[in-house]
């Protein structure tokens, strides 16, 4: 016997969520069905609505269901510095963790050429029209430390060393509370050779 | 800054999954938004169909969308067994290790009268009347094996013996790949104690 069919097809439907697999899914859904009928009914209904209404902020190209997202729309923000990442997660992770004030860029993936994602998909343009205009005084690439995101960072530095704007990587190095014995070698290697007099 | 409205709203939603904390439905979200919104729209279209229309098998209790479960309507099934669990949960993991092929009957719970769950609440008196019907020959009790487990075996075997009715419980003891170094202390004097002639 499997499960019923409706059962069955709810657990399939938690599959899709990351790190979930059919383990997981059964507990979700016998979770949700047994004990939580209103955190489920909220659930289903937020997604659908989500999924509708979501949309890309018109601007950074974060996700946003309005034409502008929060960010963009807070005009006390500064106008000068333009943070470049990668996703809306990131967007996220940097706002919560830092004192930045400026405005953000989502590139929504990075340079990737064997998988057709070129300048366009990221949306360069729109980031060489932002650069265009004039204000920002400051580019800070914040894209993941992969090797794509190397890529991704200096060719977007190169746009912007052309139009003379002065342009930032985020540091490099042994992240806090790394014990050094367990670090892998090539970011040992970057936090010896980036090392700074104190 | 916190997320959008709607973004936040779906981070929340998650959150009512089990396991999953706020780092974890924000991957949910994004990863569903981004990548998966076919997924994301069928999963919500799922969960709420399930939470309208399943409810409990009018005979054994297991979670189903239909009036009986396909266990119950399964006619080449053996009447002579009835297998006693908490969860519907169980009867999926009992249905896919063993070879048991007889009927399931599902408490919903176990016995806890500080919590207010008496013999009442889990269903005793309909189990009563299967055992009265008179076609069961065993009846197994595979409540977990905790406190609470144990004493609502003890107290549903007090009620088959009554009628005479072949009673028994789920073996204890060390679990299959089970590191002796590592048993807890209560199943190795279980197990020890339960030891078989071989």
């Amino acid at each position: 016997m499997s499960h019923s069919g409706l059962l069955q097809q709810l657990i399939q439907g938690f599959c899709c969520l990351p790190g979930v697999g059919p383990k997981s899914a059964q507990r979700m859904a016998f979770h949700l069905l047994q004990r939580d009928k209103q955190g489920a009914r909220y659930l289903a209904e937020t997604l659908l609505d989500a999924v509708e209404r979501m949309g890309h902020c018109s601007r950074c190209r974060t996700l946003t269901e309005k034409p502008l997202c929060s960010i963009c729309e807070d005009r006390s923000r500064d106008h000068s510095q333009l943070c470049i990442v990668e996703t809306p997660a990131d967007v996220y992770a940097v706002d919560q963790a830092t004192v930045f004030k400026g405005f953000f860029f989502v590139l929504h993936g990075h340079l990737s050429p064997l998988d057709g994602i070129g300048p366009e998909e990221l949306g360069l343009q729109q980031l060489e029209s932002l650069l265009v205009a004039g204000s920002i005084v400051e580019l800070i690439l914040a894209t993941n430390t992969t090797v794509e995101g190397e890529a991704t960072a200096h060719y977007i530095g190169e746009m912007a060393r052309k139009r003379s704007i002065r342009t930032t990587r985020i540091a490099q190095g042994v992240p806090l509370g790394g014990e050094l014995e367990y670090i892998d070698s090539g970011t040992m290697s970057h936090a010896f050779s980036g090392r700074k007099e104190i």
